[in-house]
């Protein structure tokens, strides 16, 4: 079974500069599709984006990736069999390009068709039960029996199990740093026979060794690119229960394994059955659960927020840096704060943005840095 | 905190009168109750007994519980501090008071206090694991500390540990057999500790032995006299499942406690909680269950159908009698299918009843015999 057949093919120019503008200061994955919206393609965004820093008050100009930088990570990314794949293009998996924050290049290695057969995520705590660990196997080996392919984090514990057991059909590994830089090292070899038959996935470029806070950013992916997530073991406050609310708020489905409320590894799943997650004991309540989601056509990502070209003056411009602080205010309430167009709004917004000063929460929340 | 305040006293006359009509052949509690309502008291119903199941078509009389039969219980019951209750009188739980098919006399014995405070019953398999065991302990005693009483089963295993962690605040076991016939029987001393702070009750004559089919009729005992059950492990098909579904029936709340998937001991309580009840970790989970409940009015029981003196002619009862057989019916349907008045049906089956032809299911269903 194949999730969509991809729609788009980047000129190889247009690829390039997409890498050079992703690896740009103050751009990431919101921003950048902002700017594109309002540019068209990234040549003219890159041309644009000195000037639109100077308007949102940039003291110093942001580093913007020159060429050869770019054309040096594409010829390192093919040397490792790499492909930079773009949102809608073949092997860019189709439900990761419908979330708001979907990576504008994504690099894939391995068996790529892997990445356009539905998928579901299997996370959970690293030092799993033994009990954790066998369901885990169970379910990864059942879901990728039906044609599922499993999605998790390569980390040790309940991703590694769920890797392990589902090797045969073909399986996902989202890394948080570069391909060449796999966490946790003693998974290199698991790494490798993942991509004999599945896949590998970063948003990061060759080199990044994953800091923590690239764990929870990595973990977007991971839920956005599957129809929905199975939590086996959780303590509370733990990543995985981060990948469980990023899920929720994509819209998609979150699935927990109960446990012994006496045993603290079972406390966090638990708590998101609670909250409405569904409980499983079975391959079978995951697969009734989404077959009605994959009979439903994929809702493409829609853009109610328009870049047309737009010149805010200096007072409107003003009057819409004041209202913004530390504290996140909704895009919405600023609109209407502001009494400036949304197009305007939206512009000022960009411009503070690649100066480094606004920060996007998810939620359609803006903050000043 | 009370449940409710009593409002009968019967007279010693009617409560040995109605001892007898319970303890007479073909009377269960759903007869007891139609007789009561048709005849309106106890003695007049013994009267009426043999000529109703003879226009029943019974071939030879049910056996009716004598006089001195009757005396003997009673006096028995004295001596060891037993006393029994009707629906509606002191010491007789209220909620239990509420469903169809309650006991007409419930043999009451110890601190009889406890009975009419709010209750949880707590039930589980009972071979339970460590887990089940310790978590049945905390539950029961913090539920127990916040001021409900644990109602159970005395069995071995979670009843037991429900029973013992409640004790210091008072609990209620509720007994398959006679009062004489404690099961197992190495828990008469758990019920002697029981009985000094708490109650046991029954609904069976001193003497008897309780069988199989005892088990699930007492355990709607244990539902229905409480604000919700806790299932805390249960395998599939076990009995712990049928007093869930009697809860259900009762509309009583149904709460269940989650265990690993790998664990046989849970997936009675975990498919529990995928048909609706609420998960539970904590006392806490139940206390904000319950408490809405509580603070309701109690419905008390409504009798829509009406027993008012009818006589069927012989036409009528053979043409209701041929609309019932082996396959249980719906008696609504079988009213409108007959085409006779609901008096006139209702009459026929209490009939059919006494004369030991007929069953009474729940949700309203009735069959031949």
């Amino acid at each position: 079974m194949h999730d969509r057949a991809p729609s788009t093919n980047l000129s190889d120019t247009e690829r390039l500069n997409r890498l050079r503008l992703i690896r740009s200061d103050n751009i990431g994955p919101r921003t950048f599709s902002a700017l594109l919206r309002l540019c068209g393609d990234a040549a003219t965004a890159l041309e644009r984006l000195p000037e639109l820093a100077r308007r949102g008050g940039a003291t110093r100009a942001g580093r913007i990736c020159g060429e050869e930088d770019a054309r040096a990570e594409l010829g390192a990314c093919k040397k490792l069999g790499i492909n930079l794949v773009a949102p809608g293009e073949a092997f860019y998996p189709p439900r990761l390009a419908m979330i708001d924050d979907a990576p504008p290049l994504l690099s894939v290695r391995g068996t790529q068709d892997a990445l356009m057969r539905p998928m579901i995520a299997i996370v959970g705590s690293r030092n799993a039960s033994g009990a954790g660990l066998k369901f885990a196997q169970v379910l990864a080996h059942d879901l990728s029996a039906a044609g599922f392919v499993i999605i998790s984090g390569l980390a040790r514990g309940i991703d590694q199990a769920a890797h392990r057991a589902s090797l045969s059909c073909g399986t996902v590994a989202v890394l948080a740093g570069g391909h060449d830089r796999i966490y946790p090292p003693e998974h290199e070899d698991l790494l490798l026979a993942i991509l004999q038959t599945g896949a590998a996935i970063s948003e990061m470029p060759l080199g990044h060794v994953a800091r923590a806070h690239d764990f929870p950013r990595r973990n977007r992916l991971i839920s956005g690119a599957s129809l929905g997530i199975v939590v086996v073991e959780a303590a509370q406050r733990s990543g995985s229960l981060i990948t469980a609310r990023m899920a929720n708020e994509q819209g998609r489905e979150v699935f927990a394994v109960p446990g012994s409320p006496i045993d603290p590894r079972a406390a966090g799943a638990n708590d998101l059955i609670k909250q409405g997650a569904t409980l499983v004991t079975d391959a079978t309540d995951i697969i009734n659960a989404v077959q009605p989601i994959m009979a439903r056509p994929m809702a493409l990502e829609e853009h109610d927020d328009e870049y047309t070209e737009a010149d805010p003056g200096a007072g409107e411009r003003a009057r819409i840096v004041a209202l913004l602080g530390p504290v996140p205010i909704l895009l919405d309430d600023l609109i209407r704060m502001s009494g400036a167009s949304p197009t305007i709004v939206r512009t000022v917004l960009l411009e503070l943005e690649l100066a480094g000063r606004l920060e996007r929460q998810g939620g359609g929340m803006v903050s000043l840095i």
